[in-house]
């Protein structure tokens, strides 16, 4: 994220404490916020906040620049929380924060941001942003549980439209709807409608770009470690898409390895799974269907952002998405 | 809790979805609340409500429901992310939520209940509310943290002053500091500072007396496995006091049986251990300490409720805080 905006999270983070063992608290609280985030998020919130007509500077901007730091607590304590789920190994290029310092650690920590990240919200004293949090955590959290639970129940009897439901809730919401609205809402503006089916659609593309990049990305420009949603048994398009259409003999191996636990897994059967799905059309297929949610979501927001009081940053704003479905990292 | 207030709390979380997988979420969330927790929170809020003048049925005291309600709706999502980071096994009776739907459900469904706890406390529109709630959930993770990271680096060169300070970040706070000052917001006056030193002496006996029981008291009465913090290596002053003063050989067996994770734990030199314990001066010594401090807090609050509007029901406040200390579950 901008360093302006890290600041602002930081200074709403306790620096400081003569007991060793808080200090190790307090230095978690602002371990992966100091990682270098994109700020995909907040950057979103703020130039839909200015193409609603909030000048930098003013008193409104001041409110969207402490719900922007509210987003990125926001993302940040879920993703502590997301890698012991997932038993993540890495998070941005360094090893996730349960491996540093253990799981119970890391779960009070993520518990502790997330309270801090409530202070932000009500910092911001922007009218509607509560509400707007609020329903934003309970979305995020029922998609975050379709997922979780389908990989607990070894759930793989799915359909497309069970994993686009499942990231509309988990990811759509918090990456793209929220923050245009929050940007409404710093500026005093009721929402359009239209922000949330648009969102939906780019927040799917940006999901399903994610879960390209893990199978396929660059590993140098990629925070994560490439293939880790197999050894985690993420539910994707790709693997949904392949495994309707695989050879009998390579869905049952696939089947097979997913029965196991991440530990239990072999790692030479998954690198064969995984040259499977490389070699298979199934990657290709997902990403049109991102770059068509990414078209279709455009659309709808440009549409949105007809009206809308700065169209200089409303055009900003819609290059910024532009590229969701289409980011090397 | 009461039943009026459960049910306020089971209106602010969803009940029903098509998807047999949120109806799992759902079911999570209303889980720990429904298993009868005693509410000694939320009764000392809405019994402080009433000292300080808030008479049931009027607006103000739907402002202290509300933040009642939220109370307790802390106390279980802490409970829920409680029991993993200590790897309990039963809460109130029956399985620990991570032991019946597996660890990462259990986390999201904590995370999910602290965000509609939020939303309790919004609904509630008390001013200073929020602030208390941030500050509460702050000192309660510091204290947490403490505990967690003393049994994460198997720490037990501790004194019986860093235990107290644990448990008055975080037990202290959120049972008895914070409740009486909701109390008095919820009725528009400001917390007298005579609240805090109370509070936190109220809260170390009432943290005591759970070690004193964990130990020692009635299965049938108290709702966790006792003997379950040896097997979780937890920090008490029984523990520390009876350190400090056990013969060479027991505290070697002691230490070497602390060096190990629960699992690996040996039954037979636990159940000895716990013998050992029971049969030093140091579950009496601790029970002592609890008396005195119920003894210094309790004197501190009559001092601060002296010119409390309601005199009766100030008394029956006093009356709820003398129990802390000799309770039997």
């Amino acid at each position: 994220m901008r360093p302006d905006l890290l600041d602002r999270v930081l200074s709403l983070l306790p620096a400081r404490s003569k007991r060793p063992e808080l200090q190790l608290l307090f230095d978690m609280l602002r371990d992966y916020p100091q990682r270098g985030g994109k700020g995909i998020r907040s950057e979103l919130l703020l130039a839909s906040a200015r193409a609603h007509g909030v000048t930098p500077g003013s008193e409104r901007w001041e409110g969207a620049l402490w719900l922007a730091a509210a987003l990125e607590m926001f993302q940040n304590w879920v993703l502590i929380h997301d890698d012991i789920e997932d038993d993540s190994e890495e998070r941005r290029g360094r090893p996730a924060l349960h491996r540093l310092y253990g799981v119970p650690l890391a779960i009070n920590a993520g518990d502790a941001l997330h309270a801090y990240m409530w202070g932000a919200v009500w910092r911001a004293g922007v009218p509607g942003g509560m509400e707007e949090f609020l329903a934003m955590i309970h979305r995020t959290a029922e998609g975050q549980h379709l997922d979780l639970a389908w990989v607990e129940h070894r759930e793989w009897n799915l359909t497309e439209a069970d994993y686009l439901e499942m990231v509309r809730l988990k990811t759509a919401h918090y990456t793209v709807v929220v923050p245009l609205r929050l940007g409404a809402l710093a500026a005093g503006i009721a929402p359009q409608d239209a922000f949330t089916p648009a969102g939906l659609a780019l927040g799917a593309a940006f999901q399903i770009r994610d879960d390209v990049l893990n199978l396929a990305g660059d590993p140098l420009k990629y925070g994560k470690e490439i293939g880790g949603d197999l050894l985690e048994g993420k539910r994707t398009l790709i693997v949904l898409h392949w495994l309707a259409r695989a050879p009998e003999e390579q869905r049952r191996v696939f089947l097979e390895q997913m029965r196991r636990n991440r530990p239990d897994k072999d790692p030479a059967a998954i690198a064969e799974i995984h040259r499977w799905l490389l070699e298979s059309g199934s990657v290709r297929y997902a990403q049109d269907y991102a770059d068509a949610q990414a078209r279709e979501g455009l659309e709808l927001l440009e549409e949105a952002l007809r009206s809308a009081p700065d169209q200089e940053a409303a055009r900003e704003l819609q290059g910024g998405v532009r590229e969701l479905a289409t980011r090397e990292a």
